[in-house]
């Protein structure tokens, strides 16, 4: 409570004083430059790219006269900063996944992917027609922010380690890159649970400083080189079985906007996350031929290993009960997820089986 | 040939003359007004509203610089007509099923669904990055349109019958309705297939001209009332499993707009496409519960009638073969299908079958 009070009065003292600094030279020409940081590497293969779209295309629809000016991960402050170089006013807009922000509040971890948790699809409809994006609001109204999905990964591989996975005795220990509610899952299974941003992972999984990792899926894995140093790779993972991205605009920034201009973030946003789900997805088949031709062993885990995953995933979805918002949106989440789950099996599902079956 | 090239032709000559009429009296005040035609009766659910999503939000991201008026079905042309009503500039864009347009040319129906064909995320892997925009760009410039898809319904509803399925044979001679190359499949099925627009479904199933009829799915279906007419429903169907909208604008009307406006009309229409997607799909899981509540039968064809759909579905696809276009179209969509499907079987196909058994 007092943390978030605080928060709240630092980010609105914090903007508030930006906005005038910002406005000034901008509004005189009728233009405006919005600084966006990101939790992403330069260059970061579809992480960034979704952030860039969602840039160029703002700065595209305005003519210019909503420039975005992106700063990678590190360029004005580092990955995990952007929170709160967001909330305090030194940036304008944030991309990145909201998982590395349970911390404020658990609640984040819904707009990116929780264990067990919703497919892209899944999300979408929550996001966009049920009850998501004014959790979202709500959550912005408490720490300054007006933030749109803009990004998504699609389904995550399970992810990268040094030996095959024959039960859930074999995490005790792991040293495991994970983020998010998944990685305090994976902790429960015994794992060491370290969460590192993108651009670090190759370096501390090549030193031995962990032993394994997930990272996306097949398309970023291999550009990100795991491959390089390990060789049994799962392909589908309980911890985000649909990651999205999100751009965040300090509320004070986004409440001084034209009504024209925030209908391009927003619009901008939406546009980028169904962008880069089709940029993962449409790599992904390519680069896992790729990986398996270059000697990667593709495989599941068992069934062991996931039913102690789901135990592991409820724990720790319920240690988080108690906070009246949380709750809430547990329960709307949830809710939503068993009604998009079951017209998806009713139709997408029974006709890709019936497709495969006739068709081969 | 000829066909085709006078087409172009007359599509050419009559726009030219067009935009030079609106051009005079919008630009005079910097602003543009274009008229959007829909194959879409006013109000028709989901359908209506993806059209009417995009023309909102390019007017309010262009602060009404770039204003669309939306004529519904009958309020300017006829549903039907609206691809001569824009190739010919009588109207400046059209919001549509382009499967509509199989009689212009073969390759308009993977813009919106071909029988064993994509689902929706594989139909964006292809379009958005893959070559399916390249395509749709080509046929546009044979025709004079400029295309994107903004809209989509989903898997559809195999349909609504009169009596059970039980094999192939039960549809010899059944009047039914079915657009699009699903609907030829049908036909070679033994069906009596007819192609109505939405607005007139409801009246030809009440009133016996046909016997059964598929639409979208159950949240369109139930506000079109079949579920008055007719008890036996089935949920998946291999005619259209992610059925496209197309917004597509007169070429020389596109060409005459600024880059910021032509930003607008693209990045308006991919989000259109996500946002009707999860539109139908949120609704469609509480539509069929009621529809179920309400006494409607809910079933699967057995696999004889797969079977039977899967040849008629080749011979289908395999009588345009010969046109150089068409044959690239094909092979294109076909390759990107074949590795979208990979990838989605070996992630989220695997973790739903695993939140399925874990989570239940």
């Amino acid at each position: 409570m007092d943390r978030r009070s605080f928060l709240k009065n630092s980010a609105l003292g914090g903007t508030a004083a930006a906005a005038t600094t910002l406005a000034a030279p901008a509004l005189a020409q009728g233009n405006r430059t919005l600084t966006l940081v990101t939790t992403w590497g330069r260059g970061l293969a579809g992480v960034h790219d979704a952030a860039q779209r969602a840039a160029d295309t703002i700065t595209a629809m305005s003519g210019g006269s909503l420039t975005i000016d992106l700063k990678a991960a590190g360029e004005l402050v580092g990955a995990f900063e952007v929170f709160d170089a967001v909330t305090s006013g030194q940036a304008d807009m944030y991309h990145g996944a909201d998982y590395y922000f349970v911390g404020q509040h658990p609640g984040y971890a819904f707009f990116t992917s929780v264990p067990f948790g919703m497919t892209p699809q899944e999300i979408s409809n929550w996001y966009y027609q049920g009850e998501g994006q004014a959790f979202h609001d709500e959550l912005g109204s408490i720490f300054g922010l007006k933030s749109f999905l803009a990004g998504n990964t699609g389904p995550q591989a399970g992810g990268w380690f040094a030996k095959e996975i024959t039960g859930p005795e074999d995490f005790q220990g792991l040293k495991f890159r994970m983020p998010g509610l998944g990685g305090e899952a994976l902790g429960k299974m015994g794992a060491s649970v370290q969460n590192l941003p993108g651009a670090e992972v190759y370096q501390a999984l090549a030193s031995g400083a962990i032993d394994g990792t997930e990272w996306i899926g097949p398309w970023a894995d291999e550009k990100a080189g795991f491959q390089e140093i390990t060789k049994f790779y799962y392909t589908a993972g309980m911890h985000e079985p649909g990651a999205a991205l999100s751009l965040a605009t300090n509320l004070d920034v986004w409440e001084s906007l034209s009504p024209e201009h925030q209908k391009i973030v927003e619009i901008a946003s939406g546009e980028a996350h169904q962008w880069n789900l089709a940029q993962f997805m449409d790599n992904n088949g390519a680069a896992l031929q790729r990986l398996q031709a270059g000697g990667v062993k593709v495989l599941e885990f068992p069934d062991t290993v996931w039913d102690a995953m789901g135990a592991a995933a409820k724990e720790t979805m319920d240690q988080y009960a108690g906070d009246e918002l949380y709750d809430r949106m547990r329960a709307s989440y949830n809710a939503s997820m068993a009604a998009s789950s079951n017209w998806i099996t009713q139709s997408e599902g029974a006709y890709r089986a019936q497709r495969d079956r006739v068709m081969g």
